[in-house]
């Protein structure tokens, strides 16, 4: 099994997978704070979770679809939007606020992340992943057994310390897999942090901003590790449980 | 004192210096091995080194400057070139061999990273670092007292652990600093190994394929912490001891 890290967005293309064989699985995290609150929705009964890349596109899919069980969610800067019902806090997607809701999610890295990912590779399986899932999801591309490539959303096009280090943690369940350096540096970094997520998360610059903005619960909330036995999947526009 | 690295050679650009102010010094690394040759040279009493990226440049520089007291070196997929003096095993450079003599340099990675960044940055202090003179160029950085850009040489365009783990041992070294994500995860890579840097760079993608082709000696070579009290410098088309 071969696995290959993206660790910012602006290295994926089509172009560069050389070392993946041609079926391989896609993996997309964003740490801090977008898959985690799409597990937290999905795990909280939540019908799906539709990934946007701007405010305007989510209020024209609310619009257009006629969606009146949805809600619009997300961020800029870190905070909730004017208007719309949720911020992209995990912490605000309790059960009794999304079950059977359809959740329009903006925000500014992540989402970013998974329509890109999308277009470029429409046909291929693609899991989300974060701390909150990592255990369920490194079990299910162990059964899946095919050659992964990890998508870390990162920040504003930059590397990001927690999205890499939750490919690490994935690549440390797996075990047994060929890499190249920079991803074998993902199972070291995890490593050197010695299973305190929430101090890893606090190192990273974007837990630090999220800090400053008052959202230090969201990374104790974010650190735990494997609590949701899920690997939800994007398929044909949103993203559902499975 | 800020501090960037650029991890491979397809990130090095005039744009991406944010973080750091006007005035910053450069500072050179790819440990296998382009960088270690450097250093041994000139350690031993080498004249100088001219970085060339192509053989034919090799060649043309030695002949058009009339370089009588010169030595055509370095390799192609890690071989010595057929027809020059010397590969590029840094177990080569004694002082017999190149005492007063200026070294024409030819590499994959280490040249190439020399040249394009000397191009870039012309007016810049641009340091050559190496495990082998990794602890002077850190008390060097530290004396100079600007912000630094790290340029890790990489392997064909990609990541390579080695050079990463060698800058992330100039910020251990240099101990106050303040960085983005990407650069304070070196210093994380770093403090897994525990100081075992020979385990380090048989660890790399690059130090398997040299292991392989019968270079094992120069990593363990390599692999020594700050034997050479030196830092030398590229300037006007060479690089010097200084």
């Amino acid at each position: 099994m071969n696995i290959k890290i993206i660790t910012k967005l602006t290295d994926l293309n089509e172009q560069n997978y050389k070392y993946l064989s041609q079926d391989f699985v896609i993996v997309v995290i964003d740490v801090l704070r977008a898959t985690s609150t799409i597990v937290t929705a999905l795990y909280s009964k939540a019908l799906s979770v539709v990934p946007v890349t701007t405010v305007e596109e989510a209020e024209n899919v609310k619009e257009k679809l006629h969606l009146e069980n949805s809600l619009l969610c997300g961020e800029e800067n870190s905070e909730k939007i004017p208007g719309f019902d949720l911020g992209n806090s995990p912490l605000l997607y309790s059960r009794e606020t999304v079950e059977d809701k359809i959740i329009i999610l903006k925000t500014t890295n992540g989402t970013q992340a998974l329509r890109k990912c999308y277009k470029i590779f429409p046909d291929k399986q693609i899991l989300i992943a974060s701390l909150l899932n990592v255990i369920f999801v490194a079990q299910k591309l162990k059964n899946i057994n095919k050659d992964i490539l990890i998508i870390c959303s990162g920040e504003n096009g930059e590397y990001s310390l927690e999205d890499f280090a939750c490919a690490g943690l994935i690549l440390d369940l797996i075990d047994e897999y060929d890499a190249d350096d920079l991803t074998k540096t993902a199972a070291y970094v995890v490593n050197y942090f010695n299973k305190d997520y929430l101090h890893l998360l606090t190192e990273s610059a974007h837990g630090k901003e999220l800090i400053e903005k008052g959202f230090h619960e969201d990374l104790k909330f974010c650190s735990e590790i494997g609590i949701y036995n899920i690997a939800p999947e994007y398929k044909e526009g949103a993203i559902y449980k499975y």
